[in-house]
């Protein structure tokens, strides 16, 4: 089985996971467990999004959060952003990393914004030069490239085209994410397969979520393609956009677990991140999806 | 990926999932469920267990559901049994097809019964040799191959001496049962790999738990490796016997949901399998662990 022997997670529990909770979480309490998953080990997390806190009130004490937590040496904070005003709030609050986002379901443009996922992402030029003028970093995403709510079926070459537009825009760091839940293993491993190969320059994330059970293995695919940057969600946080009550990011704890137990490096403690995400677990209603924090660590049980 | 283009699932729910619930079926109940199974698809169903009724109240009926059930051509109904005493019932009920199973633990063994595995696989022979004389089928288990809560680790070398244990008796179905969840996605390849290549003549089966959310990768790395023989349990109705309140048995609808999506073919129908999954949830207090019941098929999601 080849496999890489280090992996980068990013904790995205603090975007995508809270952004999915009813419950508004304050800048002092995200602040806190941000600083609590530094001393654990991460050294890439996802702090929250520039939007309108209108669409997302959990989001709008993300230039708070930045603000509080100030420059963290060796860690990236990243932020989810749509457009340049978004961009303006980052540089404004000391974020010094960026990610853009386009949906890969040509029916959900058109219908939405009258665009196709390129023209959107050709729409990010003066989201990508002032971040740049500004000395931000600047990633884009990918959303359901393995397969859309709208037309089932993502074709390879429309991801294709996106990933070209996000490269003519400059942008080499790309995330695949499976917001939908319905990536498949073997689909994973050709997909990851193929865009490595094709574009070789790209720094890849892959984000799964576990709405269909398969994110683990999904994971284990990717890593099997040689990608080597996870998204993942403390506790599970999250949910589904697509199914209420559906589970939504895979779960830290877990994908930590099995990347430990497999011997692959990732730089995390995981009896930190597992105490983190207990209390995490308590705070929000209706529990969340994650298999470690209900049956702890396999070593754990050995008598 | 290399994957087989062909798997079979052995529907365990109602055996091993029933047995680890608190709620009793009735006779009526199991055979009506069984039914609704085969007209599913399913070829192989493990119906029971033919254990003491005082120790396994769940399993009480095992004798009058095979009675009830009768022969059903080209399904096998098979059972588990701990002695001889086990096979004579089997005999006496019509059953076809019995499962020995043995733990993997050498502590667990020595504590409870003063005998190694290999030792206790020895004491099978008169259940063997009663069950082969009365023309029944007789097959194997390993528990706990992947790590048992005794001692952790379990050598390969001592699963190995487990099946010549079983080879000696002339038992060539061995299955290799994670009852305690702690397989690991590339020990499960590099064992299956090892597994098959020392002994070709063995037919395999994989029983995963998902206790710590891996029984999914742990299939698909199995798979992998080349075993096409897998159980599961209809809404992952079970337990662990090691951590009350944690997830059990893999659920079939998420297995036959991503081996479908994977285009694996099983010859179980998917919407038959969620409907019946979805009465047997509404049985169980508790709710049960399975993706597919609450999100599910990705492609009924498609507007």
């Amino acid at each position: 089985m080849n496999l890489p022997s280090k992996i980068t997670i990013c904790e995205v529990g603090l975007r995508d996971g809270m952004q999915n909770e009813p419950r508004l979480f304050t800048t002092e309490e995200k602040v806190s467990i941000a600083n609590r998953l530094i001393d654990a080990g991460f050294k890439v997390i996802e702090l929250g999004s520039f939007m309108s806190p209108k669409a997302v009130p959990q989001m709008a004490n993300t230039d708070e959060v930045y603000r509080a937590l100030g420059k963290v040496d060796g860690v990236e904070l990243r932020a989810l952003v749509a457009n340049k005003k978004g961009v303006e709030r980052a540089i404004e609050c000391g974020c010094k990393k960026v990610k853009l986002n386009v949906s890969a379901s040509k029916a959900h443009n058109l219908a939405n914004i009258n665009m196709t996922p390129e023209e959107s992402v050709s729409k990010f030029k003066e989201s990508v030069e002032l971040a740049l003028v500004n000395s931000l970093e600047i990633s884009g995403s990918i959303s359901m490239p393995f397969g859309s709510p709208w037309e089932g079926e993502i074709k390879l070459e429309e991801v294709e085209d996106i990933v070209e537009a996000y490269l003519s825009l400059g942008i080499e760091e790309i995330s695949l994410s499976d917001a939908s839940g319905m990536a498949i293993p073997n689909q994973v491993y050709s997909m990851c397969t193929s865009m490595r190969e094709k574009y070789p320059q790209v720094k890849w994330w892959l984000h799964f979520h576990n709405t269909r059970g398969l994110a683990v293995a999904n994971i284990l695919s990717a890593m099997q393609a040689g990608i080597t940057n996870f998204d993942s969600s403390l506790a599970g946080l999250g949910g589904c956009p697509f199914v209420p009550g559906a589970a939504g990011n895979v779960s830290t704890e877990d994908v930590v677990h099995m990347l430990d137990e497999m011997g692959i490096e990732t730089g995390i403690d995981l009896e930190r991140t597992i105490a983190i995400g207990k209390e995490i677990q308590e705070m929000v209603e209706g529990g969340t999806d994650s298999y470690i924090l209900k049956a702890g660590r396999s070593k754990d049980l050995v008598r």
